[in-house]
Parts: C-alpha cells; structure tokens; sequence
C-alpha cells in the first residue's frame, strides 16, 4: 500500500524503535491533535505520501486527529486556467465573488477530497468537511484597511461535525472557506482556521507544518532554532526582531491557539519526511513550540 | 429563514391540514428516503428553495433522508470557462481526465456545499460528501462501444459513512464521483448512484426528481400518468414503447432499486414545487411509483 | 382513521402548510409541553377527537406531551347515579369519604383510560397515570376556612414516572387524585396539578385549556384580547379587575408555572378545533400568554 | 412501614433462614413471575398486606414480578350501588354496557390504583396499567352459546408496555378490561388474562392465588393434593373426574401458560399468609405446579 | 450446595422473617459495604463457612460488597514451613524481603484465591486481587521507630479496578499488599486497607471482623457493651481507658473511614454465626457502630 | 520508564519504521492474541523487559492482550525451601495435595501479581487471574498410566471474566492452575491452558514462547527452520519424526487451538529480545506459524 522506501534495519533495531516510541504514544493515545498542513509538503508527493502515512498512523494509535489545509498553488493553477489573475494585497488574496466560487470548489472539492482519496487508500478512514458542512466556521468580512473582497474572520467555530466525525472514527479533512451569515461564503486563512478548530477542541497540540526550520534566533543560520518558546516570551522576541515576517502571523495562531486552551502548539519543518511522527514520537522533537 | 410566499389559509385549515398529514408522518417517520435531486428543481431559484424545505421537514418528522444530485448545467459552465467543450457520446458525458477533475470540484466542491450551506442557513443539520469520503462509492471503469474515459461503473457501495451521518442527526448530501481502484476517479451517473446507495441503506423509497409528469401511456397526454407500476411489468411496457428514450435509463434505476430491496421507487415532477410533501404526505400522491 | 372532514385543499397548499408549521415545529422539537385538557373541549366529540389528533401530532414531531385531564362532568353523573348530590363550596367540590373514591374511579379508571384508548385507536402510543401511580403526586389536605374533606394541596411532585415514560416513547395521560400520607386519597384541582407538574418536568410550555377565548380586557368583548401577559403586570391587571371570577385561579396557575421554571404559560380557547395546534404551529397563536 | 407482627426468633435463626433462601433467590433473580392475585387474598386486610410484602421482596431480590387482579366483589358493590344486579350466566359475569363501564372504572380506577398505592407506601416502585394501556390487551367478543354481552376474548397481548415498565423498575399492576377494534372495551377473565401476559412475557413462572389447596386427589381431603401434574396427565385427570367444577378453567389457564412456554404455573392457596414466599423461596413449595 | 444445618422453623415463619428483613435490604440495595474479614472467623470451617453464605446473599439483594481479608495464621505457618520464625514489634510482623515475598504469595496465591473458589463454588461470582492489581494500593515504607522492613503506609488508593469489578457483577476479594514506587512490595495492615479502600469507594458501611463483642465500657464485662459510638467521643472514650490495647487500631480505623466519609464504620463479633447479617439485617444488630 | 538501550537510528528512520509497522498495526487492531509466556524469557531479565514491552506496546495499538503465564523455576525453588523434592513423571510434576498448594501461591500470588505490577509500573493496565477467578477454568484430575496427583485436565473455560477484564481496559494474567469440581485445585499445564483460552476467546493468535527457534527440518540445522504449517500436515510430520519429543505437546497445542478456531498458532524463539513484536510487525516474521 506504501510506496516508501524500505529501510535496511534489523527486526531487533525495529522492535526497539517500536517500544522507544511507546511512551509517547502512551502519553498522546485519546487526545485531539490539529495539524495544519500546507506548503512544500503538499506539493512533493513523496512528502504528501510521508504525511499521510504520519496522520494513519497517529490514527491508529487512536490519537483523535484533524487535518486543515490548504491549497494556494492548485487555486492559482485553477485561476490562471480560466484566465484571472491571482492579486495579493499585503500576503493575502484579493478575493472577488467568482474567485472565493473558485476558492470553494478546488478547496473543498478537489484538494479535499483528493487528500480523503489518499488516506481512504491507505488504510485510513477519512471524510472530507468545509466550513460549510455543518456550519462549522461561520464568519463575517474581515476588515481590513484595503477591500479583500470575501476574506472572512472566524466569528463562530461549531466543532460538533468533527466531533461527530472523530467519534464515529474518521479522519476530519478539512477545506476553510467559511459560511457568512447572509448566505455567502468567505476565504479563510488557513493557519488561523487551524488555530480556532484546535481551541475549540480543546485540542492537546495544533502542529503548523511550514517550510521553515522552526523560529530561528539568527534567521540565516539553522543551528540558532529556538525549540521552546513560551508565550509570554513572545511580545519580547517580536521587538527584538527574532520573530518577524512571514513567522508573525503563523506564531500569532501558535500564541492565539494557546491563550484559547490548546496545551502546546508547534511549527515544524513540513519539507523533513516524517516531521510529524518525528515531532510526536521521539525525544528530540523538531520545530519550535509554544506553550 | 423561508422566502416562500405565505398563503391565504385559515388557522383552522391549517390545522387540518397539519392532521391529514399524520397518517402519511407516522407511517414514514424513522424511515430512510433516498431523494436524486436534479433538473429544473435545481435551477429555478424557488424551486430550489421549495425542495430544502421539503428537505428540512423531512427531517424534522424524522425521516432520514439522503440527498443525492447532479450539476450537469454548472460542469458545462465551468468546462466553458476554460475553454472545453463539453461532448456528449450517446447521452453521456466524454470524461477526460482533466474533464473529470472538473466535474469532482464542481460537484463536490461547488453544487455540494451550497446545498448544504443552504440546508444549514435554512435550521437544517447536513454534510456535504461524495463517493471517495470513506470510499462511499468504489468503481471501475464503464465498459461501453466507444470510450467514454473516466466513466464508471459502481463496484461496490459502503453505505457505513451514510449510516454514520445519519445517526449523528445530518442530511447527507452526496456528490456521485467515485473512486477507482488505483487512485482515479470516475464519473458517476447520479440516478444509478441513488438507486445504489438506497439499495445500500435498504431505503423505504427513492425518489428521482425528474422534468417530467411522470410515465405516461401517451407521451404527448399528460392526463395519461400511468401512476402505479409493478417492476414486473416494466419488459411489456418497453417492448410496448411506452417506456422509451431518456425513460429507459432512469426506469432502469426504479426496477434496480426495487430488486435490490428498496420498498418502493417514485419519478417525480420536480417542476411542480413541494413535489416530494405532496407525494410523500397526501393521498393522491405525485407522478409514476414502482414497486 | 380519523373522522375530520377532508378539507378542500390544493395539494400545493397544503405542502405550503406544513414548509410554513416547520419553523415552529423546529422550535418545540424535543420539548416538553403539559396540556390540561378540560371543558368543552372534552363534552364535544369533534372537539374531542380535534383534541386527540393535536397530541398525537405533537408526539409525531417530537414534542414532549403530558396530558393532564379534569372530569367534573362524568363525576357529578356517577354520584348522581349513587343517588348522592354534588356539593360545592366556593367553586370546590366537598369531597367526603365516599366522593373521593368515585372521584378516583371515574378519572383513573373512566375518563383517563376512555383517553388512552382513543389516542393508541389514533395510532399514538399512551400510558394512563394517576398522582398515585409511582407516587407522581402526594398531598395534605387543603387548609380551607369551611372544611372541603378530601381536597388535597399538593406537597410533592415526582415526576421519574412521567420522565420514564414520556423517554419510553407514550403520551402520559395524567388524573389529578393525589396519595396522601397516611393512605388515604385526595383530590386535586386539575389546573393547579397541570401546573405543578410543568414545574417539576421544567417544561417548555404549559397550555390550560378553557371555554374563553383568553384574558379579555373587556370581558364582553372578545376583540379586547389581551394576547401577551408578563407575570409581573398580573397583580396590576387583577386590580384593575381585568383578571377577575373565574379566571383568578386559572392565571394563579399560569404564574405559579411561570414562576417555577415553565418557560411560557398559556391560556387557550377549547372550543376552536384545533387551538393547540393553532396556538403551536402559527404566527398568530391563539388565546393568552404569560411568561 | 409493616404492621405484621414481629415473631419471636432468635437472630441467629432469622440468619439462618436468610440464607436458606438463598438459592432460591439465586435461581430466580432476574426472572419474570406474574402473579394472579384474587380472592380471599385480596379481602381480608392481613393477608391483602402479606401479599403486597411477599410483591415488593420479591422486587427487592431483583424478580420481575407482574401483578394481575381480579375485582369481582367490589364490582358487585357498586353495582349495586347503582342499583344494577349482578347476573351470571354459566359462571360469567353477564356485561351490559353500563356494566363494562362499571367493571373499567372500579378495577382500573379504584381496586388498580388502590395496590399501586399501597404498594408505593411500603416501599416499592409500581404502576397501574389495563389492558387499554399501550394497548396491551386487544379483544373481541367472546363467542358463547348464550349472549354476555361485553365479554372479551384475547386476540392480541402488546407486552411492550410491561416490559417498558419492568426495565424502569415499576411493578406493573394490571386490571383485565380489554379494548375492543372499534373503540369498545370488553371484560376479561383475570386468570386468562394472567396466563397469557405470561406466555407474552415469556415468564419462568405463572402463580393463580386461589381459595383452595390445590390440586386433590379427594376434593374433600385436603391432605390428598397433588404437588406436581405434568401437562400431559391433565386430560386424564379430567377424565376421572379429579379436575372438575371451578378447578377447570382455572387448570386450563396453567396448562394454556404452560403451552404457550411459561415454564411453570402454580395453583397456590391464598387463604395462607405469605404462600408466594413459601412457594418460591422454601424446599417444600405449596399447592400444585404445573410444567 | 451449603452444609449449614436446616433449622426447624415453620414456612409461614420463614416468611415472615424474610418479610421482616426487607426495609433493611431495601436500604442496602445498591449501596456499596467493604468487609473485612479476619480472626476465628476466617479459621473455624463452619464460621468462615457462614461468612461465605452472608457475602453471597448481600451480592443477591444488589449490595456491592468488597472483600478485604487477612491472613496472619497461614503466613506463620508457611514461614515456619521454610524454618523462619515470625518475628513482631510492637504487634507488627518485621518484614524482612524474603518475608514480604511469602506474605504476597500465601496472602494473593493461597488465602485469596481460596476464598475465590469457596465463593464462586456456593454460587457467587468472585475475583481475586491485591494492591498490584490495577495499582489498587500505592504505599511508601511506614516510618516506624524501630525498623519494620517491608511493612507500607498507603499513599494511594486507585479504586477503579474495584468498580469495574462490582460493575461487571464480581465480589472482589482483597489481599492487602501494596506496589512500592520503586517495584518493590509491602506488607500492608488489613484493617487500615479496609478503611482506606471504603472511603475511596464512598462505601455506606465498613464491617470489621474482630474477636470481641464489640466495644466494652468494662472489658470483663460483655454486657456492657457500648452500641453506638460518635466519631467525637472517642478521644474522651480513649483518655478514659475504654478504648484500649488492641482495640486503639481498630476503632482508628473506624474513625478515618467515617472521617473520609464513610457513613458507618462497625466492629462486630466474627465468633459470632452470620454476625454480618445480624447486623445488616436486623433492628438489634450487633457489636459497636461508628459514625 | 524503560531500562532498554537506546539504540542508534536518525529519527527519519524511526519514522520510516513506524510507518512500515503500520499495516501489521492496522491489521491487528481490535484482534485478540494469546501469548503463553514461559521458559527464558521469564528467567533473563532483560528478555523479560522486552517481553513486558512488547505487551504493552500490543495494548496501546488497540490489541487485546491475554498473558498466559508458566513457573516452573519458581515452584522449583519454593519446593527446594521447603525441603520438597520435586518428581517428575514423563516430563510432568507429580503434584500432591501440599504440592498443589505450592503451585497455586507461587503462580498466583508471586509469579502472576510480580508481573501484574511489572507491567503497571511500565504504564500498562493489568489484572492477575487464575483459573478459580470467575471459575475461568474448571477441570477434573488427568487420567494419565501412572498417578500425577492434582494435575488436571481442563473441562470448560468460562473466559467471560477475561471478556470482563478486556473490555475494562486490562491485560489479564493468568495462571494456570484450575478449579475441580469438589473444592479442589488442580495443576494445569500452562500451554494447553493459553490454547483452550484462545480458543474460548476466538482469539487471531496463539503465540507460544519457546526456548527453540520453532519447527526445524533437521532439528541441529537452525536453518532449515519450517515457517509455515498447516494443521493437516502435522501427522505427516509427525511420522517422518521432524516433529519429536518436547516439540510434540507444543505442536498438538497449536493444532488443537487452530482446530477449536483460532486463525493462527505461532511457535516462536522467546530467546530473541522483542521476537513477539518481530512476529507480529515485520513481514519476515520469526519461528514457525500453524494455520
């Protein structure tokens, strides 16, 4: 069914591997962990395999997991296809009515389901849910200095579906547009969604996957990852620039997250196979996390 | 919440009107009724809009009704948009594989969730799935004359995510695209599909919403509805002629529901709006039953 | 199964009937409402049986309903039967040894049970309960200026026997005789018994009712309903004797319900066919309310 | 609670006997026994609260206990009361109209509600029923050479209703009035009506509290009974002429709960305090068994 | 299945006594009461027959009881078997490692799981545990003057490997050794474990065996026996010298699990034939109550 | 928690290694296994870590675990302190009265609990049983040429306390001695024992912890080992004497288990550190398997 390499190591060393492992899966087994996926880890396919195999596996240890994802690059394929130029104002998409139409439908109907495809071939269970379904996320325009057109802000996260879902034994997979109260549909980031899906889970951990080693003291160099941040750190280390860019808003879901009730949230390096279980089940870890 | 016009009936009419319907909600409460949603009930806006109710009452009197629908109309707009023809080989679509990508994001994506974000803003509960949420329709490629590409044929049909859905209080609203054997995915016809997935469910009805009165002896008199039709009937009827042409296929799917044990199989009138109450609530009931 | 006469209604009406009831039957779905059923509305047999078809609805969309019944009428016919002559001092029935015992049978075994076999003859599924039944209701003797004998005052009201069988699925029909605490039997004024038990269920609603058309503000003219009372302007209207007579005890009873936890308490007009179901269903409503 | 007398016997010997009952206790925890309760037990106060004791342990060691009673000298009262006579034609209570009506309201209304009563006073949980509740006993006209009116014979027992009210830990108290198919309600024979609820229960054990011994060999020895009669020796015994007189119908119902798979029915005296205790729980037993 | 004598008491007086027990039964069904169970008690055949027979019958009549026992007399012998003499300080057993291993196995594998198969053979449903099982009991060494070896002071008690044994119908018996933090054993007093494990279980009654009457005022004096003790009085009973020597320990015990709220805590005589259901089930009852 | 060494493996490849056990997880998930632990994996400790492991790990991925446990060594010792020779008879004790009673404490009370608290304290859940728990096995005394004393023959397993003990979330371990039917105690052999409840259970597997590599061809050639055989081929086998002395009682305990209706039987190499976690998550599996 997996098309990984197999891995030239003695059935001794893999028993041992396997019971190495068995305090963190003791430790994390019936608890909800949210992990955002996206970026090149979605876009390599042995990446996306590696990832997917992680969440059957988290699955299978019964830690109640919930994908959220994106999915910028197959919307910007999608409007290039028919035609419509993708606009950014500030690191976000300029979403007009036909383009949030098409936000929905690559999101939620082929990016989606895609995904569920994926895992339902691997052996997982797994149901493919918007922000619709259930009216799960429901938010009202996000505002903003300049007009974004249908760019939403969570107003109400009903996590009863994913509940619903996890009891009964599937995989959330998760699009996030988001049902407006007047019938319309709004973008949602994908990060902040992630963020609110874990609070209101009461989630043990909201994993971000990036494609950045982590927060870095010196951003030019690797070695200087920070792996522990608490929150109450994190005003501090935006003043002294440690935390700037595009690492912002991504450490204001971490903080956000965290302040709601998720008990740690993480940002890891989405383009190391295996991040995940690497993150979930050895001593080490990876990324950065905040709790 | 509802549009609809509020009509000039006396409290007391009302009232009776509510009573002469509770032989019809009793007998049917805690029943499944599969519903193939299409045609012009999808298009005309009131319509529309007439159906989610009949939808939501439905479920209020605890039918637990599936929604299953097409979108021929908004696939042809979108392969439009970027610039495919939409080809037609004996009544049914050429599927190529970028065809059939845009048919599961419209269907799944796009039509699928506005149902469901309808049913939603409307005080219904429902989720929006298709055949790859836990493998809900598994295919393989249709066997035909001349190929169709990614058309299939339904192999197997695991009812368990409806079921799921089902007991958790949702509508399910089902688009018919189903996964292949070896990560593809097919087309589906959407009344084969309903009358597999009642098949599945062992439904007390399915119901096909169609443009049409119902089958008629004369097909250019209206006043000749044939109302009632035994399955076993239906070879006389063809070799007879009166059931011909676009009647043949969705006839088909009444007599597959009915043998596989489906109680009993409606064409309905889906021009006429609240066709499903009338039929499912009054004496007289609406278009053509098989059983 | 029933005997109403079929009204002359298009079917396009009538499924415009029911999508119009939905909002409101969403609203009460899983609610519980006590009806105290009494007057004319239990002497007329098309009101009657008008009556019995409203409770059976409201069991078919998942109301909640107890029925608590009076008798006045089949009482004062049995003690004339034994030759003995009704007595009443101020508006109650003096109640000797021998009376409570006719009380007793011709509610419990009589009246209730006349009851429990019309709803199951209607297809509903119902219980016939008395206060003595599980202890439902225990009582002393009335404090009363001129001695009323065996007229209780209720003391206690458990309610796990309406609870047990109202979640068993059957319509609980309810006579208001109460177990005293010495073994004897007392007998309880239906409207107070109705109140109480709304209380104790902490139900949604509770509906007296009566042989006038609600609380009228000129009581010869029943255009001056008063459709919506607070309880808080109650001791006002009683001084401005607006509430006054007969309709005292009533409206006491509707604040005592109010007062104890009953979300809406109301005042509806027996003799209209189908006032529940009128005062439930529409816009309107019917007779008087207090909150 | 109790007013029995407190008999002198040593605390070690009460132990002692405690414990010999175990094994009955054992063999019997969890089991059905409907019990038919009548006659002189049910007239004199002592033995009326013997029995009511013997219901309530047998409640407390976990027996599903079924109550069934009769009522004929208190029917007799208050028809003539009313100045009604009572006529009998072979043994059966000729029933008028008036007279069913007088059966209904004083078993299910008084002599019903009355065991309910005392039973919720010492302590146990019970609820009174008849055969129009939840529909248990449907009935037609009992065919007879000579015209009796309202008299029913069993067509149908509904048992829901008292397995409802078993599993929610009441004892069902059961009065035998029947509902007819067109809303009538016929007077059924008490011991008929307790063989077939048991038979619909599928009870371990069907107990007919008679005025004699039990079954003899000399009807005028007492010390002649026969313990034990197999189902099959009961045509023979008929043929001598051993059952005959009122000891027939009674023996047909056993032999009838017997057939229709109630492992035993018992014909116990009821004149002897406390003789369902000695029957269940003492080696010796009482009365005749029937297997 | 019992070798206890029959004793020679009337059917009709066996009744009554069964009669006479039920308000006690009736207050103790469901309720939870731990027994220890030690002294003559446990070595006399017919007594510790009898206990049996008592512990079987609470199970009957719904009582949740717990089985905590010693076994002092049988560890001596087995130390004795393996040439180690018995060695005590202060009244408590010097533990040395090779002890505490002997005191586990005859405790656990020999007292235990004798009492099991006695229980199970007269009828019960038995289980077997110690403090290992499931954690039950956590202790640390007991800080004592002299050193005491492998003698604990329970620092937890992990109680839900008791409920779900009551839950799924088992009498659980108790032996009283403990898991160290470290993976060693110990030796735990059975008293105190009684105590601590009633007040985990919010026990309505702890019942100690012991080798007295009760409590004496005069302990020459046997009819001087003090039937009711307030958890308050026992310091002035201690200054007084009533309570003295052995019994300190012992009505310690009784006073920590009434403090952690146990509701009763009793010493009763295990000399004494069926002393447990004396005491439960009777007015007298026997020995020294605690509250 | 764990004493094991970490090995050195990059954490991309302990991922790789989780995600390649994933399948066998998957496949075994919800299955019950029986393993008969035994020989030197009981008497090396760092075998025994490894095996308390892998129990453990079993548990967290969902599998239900039943530890069937030998002794020999222990009693041996036990016998030796209290200056007992042990005797054997054709490789089996004789076991007299005072021996029975060695087995049983030594097995139940030390060897079973030691390891109850082994896994608890590694952060299983496990509970230690034995044959007189919940009379899980009965037996009568083997009939063998030459008297054995208290060595018996099991008659029935009653596994609903094992059923209990899972469902509750324990691993039970069990010892194999059993109940007779008269109140005494009979020695079991400990692999026939895990085959009769594996039967009982309908386990997935029987796994047999050997001191062999499994069936060899040429029983000096651990090369020429036999993975796979079924059932049928085993007399063949016999014949040919590939199949011989101690490997036979094993053998006939695996088909005996495969012919009561357990899938597979395993003989594996419990000499191998993790060999259970080898044979259940690697492809290559180790020792021979018996279908």
């Amino acid at each position: 069914m997996t098309t990984e390499k197999h891995i030239k190591i003695s059935n001794s060393d893999r028993a041992h591997v396997l019971v190495q492992a068995m305090p963190y899966i003791k430790k994390l087994s019936g608890e909800t962990i949210v992990v955002k996926y996206g970026g090149n880890a979605m876009i390599d396919d042995a990446l996306k395999e590696a990832v997917m195999n992680d969440i059957i596996l988290m699955q299978l240890v019964s830690i109640q997991v919930v994908l959220v994802h994106g999915g910028g690059p197959e919307i910007n394929a999608m409007l290039k296809k028919i035609g419509k130029e993708s606009k950014f104002i500030g690191g976000m998409r300029y979403t007009d009515a036909e383009t949030v139409e098409i936000v929905q439908q690559v999101l939620a109907g082929k990016v989606n389901k895609d995904l569920v495809q994926l895992l339902e071939d691997k052996g997982g269970k797994a149901i493919g849910l918007c922000g619709l379904d259930g009216s799960l996320l429901k938010a009202d325009k996000l505002p903003a200095a300049e007009d974004l057109g249908f760019v939403g802000e969570i107003r109400d996260v009903n996590a009863k579906i994913l509940e619903d879902s996890l009891s009964a034994g599937y995989i959330p997979v998760v699009s996030t547009v988001a049902a407006g109260y007047h019938g319309e549909v709004y973008n949602i980031n994908a990060d902040v969604a992630a963020a609110r899906i874990a609070a209101s889970l009461k989630a043990r951990k909201l994993i971000l996957m990036t494609d950045v080693v982590g927060l870095l003291r010196d951003k030019d160099d690797e070695s200087s990852l920070i792996p522990v941040v608490t929150v109450s750190d994190v005003p501090k280390l935006k003043r002294e620039g440690v935390i700037s860019g595009g690492m912002i808003p991504k450490i204001d879901c971490c903080v956000e997250a965290v302040r709601r009730g998720v008990e740690r949230a993480h940002i890891i390096d989405g383009r190391t196979p295996h991040s995940i279980l690497v993150e979930l089940f050895t001593d080490e870890g990876i990324g950065t996390m905040f709790y």
